[in-house]
């Protein structure tokens, strides 16, 4: 296994464009448009900013890509990893039509493949501009694409698990008793940033009672003694990936019975590392930990899916849900997060990024997943 | 005037609802789909976050409103001002599809009006849901509500400005020779958080042949003495509303000619900014800045646009550029920022948010629009 705190070079090529436009014409699209987001970073490595002036990679199965933006952005498309593929980069002018300059160069009447996140207003500007074209949604192409990582990918996924367990190894330092979840949510941002992330994304604090919320954030509560927090964290590392990790914390002995739902939940998500493997299918995973839970009796207090797919995005592609016959593939990154809530009471939540490997899973984040007791 | 520091509350009620079901009325539009975003946060209070999972506010023009969450969220949105209104949560399950939900209450065949910035994905699935439904954008009436700021709002947007007048103000305590403009964007980064912004929205730091590029951010350039720099930020405040200024400073006495260009363009932007009033259009306001600077030979260097509307975002209705016809009004905030560079060698931006007010504009920035010079 590579060394977790080597920064390989991520490099994007062309072909990433080559995928994309095979993909695509496989399915039946004539062009795909990419505007600003996790598609066009993927495809052409720009990290570009979602603006109301259209900036758009153009993707024709026939004919030459290109990339168009507004003048004012094109030092930095020029300063990407796009200005070194093979794409010619169009800049429009603040008085000019941009959607005239695409439609322009594509066939009039094409099944077009939008990127999913692409704004309304940009779809149907497109959709004006080509009116006997046929929107699809892109993300079918792209997602296949985006699902199974590369080698560099699982690489940078790694380097984000390490920097968000560093952040987790530090939560003594912030936890205790009469701080406020959002003075402990504070530090913990900082911390996200200064070990390794260029970007926080979220920080869950739950303690006491508001562990029993699966998407509480933080509020003005004070911790006391006996608390147990839910700690949930990510960010984005400068390679553009992200992390996301859940352990949980209890200030001192945690109240009755709170131990005992807790192995039950580091029972079930072993359960579902072990079990993560090519072949099984996404329901199926998300079964292996329900199975647990609810014979423990917990079945309705395991208030969501098990995980979601992880990379340039926080959620993407594969999610791990019930209804999803999705077989997981080697390269496949995602969240195995399941969670029990006693409403009003207290809940707890364990979350690691694993990997599909060909013969089973890597766990990404190494912190314990006990239950970590810090003074109370 | 107000106390600028005395902070409002700023309450969102019903009014809004009634006022964006009304404008969608009279535009022939059935229903309003407005996903998280601004849009949602201007009409319900509800700062959602954009998720995968669908939330979305149904607003019929015949009917009752209902803000549709996923159960996860459900406690977020109870917590939100939306929950005061009259406005029915309905939250979804896991395995339930939410788009069968709204389209179950809604006429078949309706015109509906999603909001502009919806996903792709979103408005695909609701035209999917509803197949004899002819989808327009939700912008043109919620621009219209959005664009004419209540008092409430300006306050917020004085706020706003205040907070990063403050950061402006420190600006001496980074700009030094030796430091690169990262660090010096690290420093201002963290100063618009003290500084009473709950989120860095943008940090430009461009120094020396950098002040030339015009949406330059920061990079590894070291500042030299001599060196202009184009320092234009703004952040997000708990209210909700943007901040957005750009100032220019000099490290030591600038190159041969930038104190003429920095004259011109002052002249440019003052002549702006008295100019706004009822009545003059956006382009005609545009028009003022662009004669003084082409009649002093920069015209070619202008680059862009004149300003923006600014409020729940930093770029908004009403857009100041050629082209434009809308006459300003009463309530309309927006940015006035004439800039001049010449490539490779250096330039200049001036910006202030103003507010369109019965007799003219109130300016919201205050600190010096002179040059300011620090030690080089």
């Amino acid at each position: 296994m590579p060394d977790p705190d080597r920064p390989l070079p991520l490099t994007v090529t062309s072909d990433r464009l080559r995928q994309a436009r095979e993909a695509a014409g496989r399915t039946g699209i004539d062009a795909l448009l990419i505007s600003p987001g996790a598609d066009l970073r993927y495809l052409t490595g720009y990290h570009a900013l979602p603006l109301e002036r259209l900036t758009c990679l153009v993707l024709p199965v026939e004919g030459d890509p290109f990339l168009l933006v507004p003048a004012l952005e094109e030092p930095a498309a020029q300063a990407s990893p796009a200005a070194g593929l093979d794409l010619e980069i169009i800049s429009w002018q603040e008085t000019q039509d941009p959607y005239a300059i695409a439609a322009a160069r594509l066939p009039a009447r094409a099944t077009i493949g939008v990127d999913n996140r692409m704004w309304a207003e940009k779809a149907m500007a497109f959709q004006a501009a080509l009116p006997r074209s046929r929107q699809v949604l892109a993300g079918p192409v792209l997602g296949e694409l985006r699902m199974r990582k590369s080698s560099q990918e699982v690489q940078a996924l790694r380097q984000a698990a390490a920097a968000i367990d560093r952040v987790h190894a530090r939560m003594a330092e912030w936890l205790r008793p009469g701080r406020t979840e959002r003075e402990v949510g504070r530090d913990i941002a900082e911390a996200i940033t200064a070990e390794g992330h260029v970007q926080v994304d979220f920080v869950i604090v739950g303690s006491g009672p508001n562990s029993a919320s699966p998407h509480h954030e933080v509020s003005d509560r004070a911790l006391r003694a006996g608390d147990p927090v839910v700690v949930d964290i990510g960010g984005t590392t400068a390679a553009g990936y992200c992390s996301d990790s859940t352990r949980c914390y209890a200030l001192g002995e945690p109240p009755a019975g709170y131990r005992r739902l807790y192995e039950v939940l580091l029972r079930a998500q072993r359960a579902q590392t072990d079990a993560a493997r090519p072949g099984i299918t996404a329901e199926e995973l998300d079964a292996v930990g329900r199975d647990v839970i609810t014979a423990a009796g917990y079945g309705e207090q395991f208030l969501h899916r098990t995980g979601h797919g992880i990379g340039l995005e926080t959620h993407e592609e594969p999610y791990i849900v019930a209804g999803s016959s999705r077989p997981l593939e080697p390269g496949m990154a995602f969240s195995v997060e399941p969670g029990i809530y006693l409403a009003g009471r207290y809940g707890a939540r364990i979350e690691d990024i694993v990997v599909c490997t060909p013969d089973g899973a890597e766990r990404l984040n190494r912190t314990t997943r006990e239950l970590t007791v810090v003074p109370g």
